[in-house]
């Protein structure tokens, strides 16, 4: 980093004592292969207990909503005042990692001990924010707890979801006492928002190819997921002519040469393409497929060209249907919006990055955060932090003390600014 | 069929007999969802049983070898000379069709029938064999009672095989009362042998598309059968920019591509290629595949070109690799020869059909028989029946009487000119 400029920030965060507290809380569902804090999940809970405690000693005012979104405040000298927010989650997928959420909601722990301990001015409260069931992991639905505080998810909505097992989340939600009213009444009034900041792990490599140490997020992407299915015949491999077959398999690979090129040509840099799931049948070496399923997910931060490039590939998919011969079906999963973050915050965070001389660029965010969910009702803004090899949801996720440092400085600025 | 010749063959089977007993067999093992008769399974005990009934009111004389093997003979004027064998299999694959290996059974024990009911003359001794465990679906290999017969496959090959549910064939067989030394002493005599005969479904469209009755087999191809192994990264499918993903199912959709593209041009006619099996991981909607197993059958008549097609494949796969920065693991399963029949039992064999009238080619076979392990030993022909638009190794294979019946007659003049 090069020198600090002359109106530099005053304080800092403790970069140990946050890394250490991210250690503490890596301790809680690790297993051999990775951690495994489901939503709900009985390592979840305990991963929340820990976060109270931490929360409490810090001297914050702790609360808990009626779905479970855990907050510590620090009042300003408005009590009454709209807060600023910070915050993540600490649930994770199966097999995930411990900075995922974790960086998040520890970095604004951190920047909340910090302005406390150095008697930091503020007018605005300072609130951190631990969201439940961010993962889509458990329940097949992302971000539950921010769509609950703003409104946007109800009981209704999560009285349908089950996990693979067959438990309903109503019913687990029953066992710990909160009933749906309890649900509705989580639905935080906007009016009490002033602003919301979250720190994360890019979850790509752009930042580690790129060699910069911050992204200033300008939009999250969203995503239009459909299935694919062709329907050919499963043939005898070796009794039938190439002429003769209607192989599934066949057209399906074409499909997933044309996503990837579509995307890496035609809309480099604007929207990615992935077929991430394939199922076929009969799946035997001496058969020609029959049947072949695929999953896939189209994402851009421009809702109109995301959507123009799905139904490319859609188009494509019954193209390459009917010149074989074959069957095929497109049943559209989901079609999301994508989510604009504020541009003030945005300039405020690269303001600051460049006043701090540290490398950084404004991207997208390709996956999704609880930020698209309070970006709906409050000013949002993200930052993120380079991760190793880009490698998330997964055991070997990881960064370096002194990304979540910087990150927590650059947190802590933009917070304290806000809240001035 | 046009107006019979002068010299016509005296006597024909009785094709409604022959549908009849059919129909009992496939009464054995069929659930909902197809035939259920595994090798070894109860229910192909149970068809057993009853094929030795039906051998026994035959008039034939029965046994059955070491491994299982079972044999019905009719005695010619020379009890001594060499057998014209007939025969095929009776167990199936699971959800398995009612005439594969079945026809071949049914039919050369309607031969008999009307050869002693009749009262045909022949020298040699004309004899029925049922083959054990032709299907590979339980133990993995295929043709294990020819092969054990032929004495290609002894105890110690067995030894190895499990069943997936970890079952050895050999302590089944043991079970069973069968020894390492019943299994050697199977192996039976070549000179026994003049000649073998398998009548059989297609089990392709060649025959239906052409509007033909008879496939006289000249060879029964051989299969090359490799995995590939493709590693990329995983990588999250919002963050990861298309130009910086290592995506493991993309560079299998090219090899895919690529198999069919290579069969169906260059070697048009020659060989045909399959990829009939993919596993991929970790196989999510919201993640860049990491890695994908594919498995690749490669099937000709002649041995060169088939393997220098599978050599193309392979060498297709390390490039495509390359030049996507994966690693790329290729590994042979097998590489077996083409089984070329009987030269002059082809052309008898091709004018019987034509003298009679009968619509008919010669062809390759694409599936493997029993006939390619008897061929090792003995003169070897197959006669190939249509069967509903190709389909077999399924609940909707169906072939029509007056086809299984022609077959037979077939089977029986050519049987009937080999024992004379």
């Amino acid at each position: 980093m090069t020198a600090r400029r002359a109106n530099q920030f005053p304080v800092e965060v403790n970069g140990q004592r946050l890394w250490a507290d991210l250690s503490l809380l890596s301790r809680i569902g690790m297993m051999g292969d990775g951690m495994h804090r489901l939503a709900f999940s009985i390592d979840e809970l305990r991963a929340r207990q820990l976060m109270i405690h931490l929360l409490q000693k810090a001297g914050l005012e702790v609360r808990t909503d009626g779905i479970g979104n855990t907050f510590g405040r620090l009042p300003g000298r408005d009590r009454n005042a709209p807060a600023v927010l910070m915050g993540s989650h600490i649930d994770t997928v199966p097999q995930g990692g411990r900075f995922d959420g974790a960086v998040g909601v520890m970095g604004a722990l951190e920047v909340l001990r910090t302005v406390r301990e150095q008697g930091l001015a503020h007018t605005h409260p300072l609130e951190l924010v631990i969201f439940v069931a961010e993962e889509s992991s458990r329940f097949g639905v992302a971000t539950i707890g921010s769509g609950v505080m703003v409104g946007e998810i109800g009981p209704d909505q999560l009285e349908a979801l089950r996990d693979a097992e067959g438990t309903q989340l109503s019913e687990l939600l029953a066992r710990m006492g909160i009933t749906p009213e309890d649900v509705r009444r989580a639905r935080r009034p906007p009016k009490s928002i002033k602003a919301y900041l979250e720190l994360h792990i890019e979850q790509g490599r752009i930042l580690e190819e790129e060699r910069l140490r911050i992204g200033v997020v300008t939009a999250i992407a969203a995503a239009t997921r459909f299935r694919v299915r062709f329907v050919g015949r499963a043939d005898h491999s070796g009794a039938t002519p190439m002429h003769l077959r209607k192989d599934a398999l066949v057209a399906a690979a074409h499909l997933i040469a044309f996503v990837e090129e579509l995307c890496r040509e035609k809309y480099r840099g604007r929207v990615v393409g992935t077929v991430g799931t394939l199922a076929l049948e009969p799946n035997a070496l001496n058969v020609v497929p029959g049947r072949v399923e695929l999953g896939v997910d189209v994402r851009g931060v421009l809702g109109e060209v995301k959507q123009e490039a799905g139904e490319r590939i859609m188009g494509e998919a019954r193209r390459i249907g009917g010149a074989r011969d074959l069957t095929v079906e497109v049943s559209l999963i989901k079609q999301e919006e994508p989510v604009p973050l504020d541009r003030r915050m945005v300039e405020m965070l690269r303001t600051i990055c460049r006043d701090r001389g540290i490398p950084h660029r404004l991207m997208p965010s390709g996956a999704g955060h609880d930020a698209m969910k309070v970006a709906r009702v409050a000013p949002t803004a993200m930052l993120l932090i380079p991760c190793r090899e880009g490698i998330s949801h997964n055991p070997a996720e990881w960064t370096e003390m002194e990304h979540v440092a910087l990150g927590a400085n650059c947190l802590l600025e933009a917070a304290v600014r806000l809240a001035r």
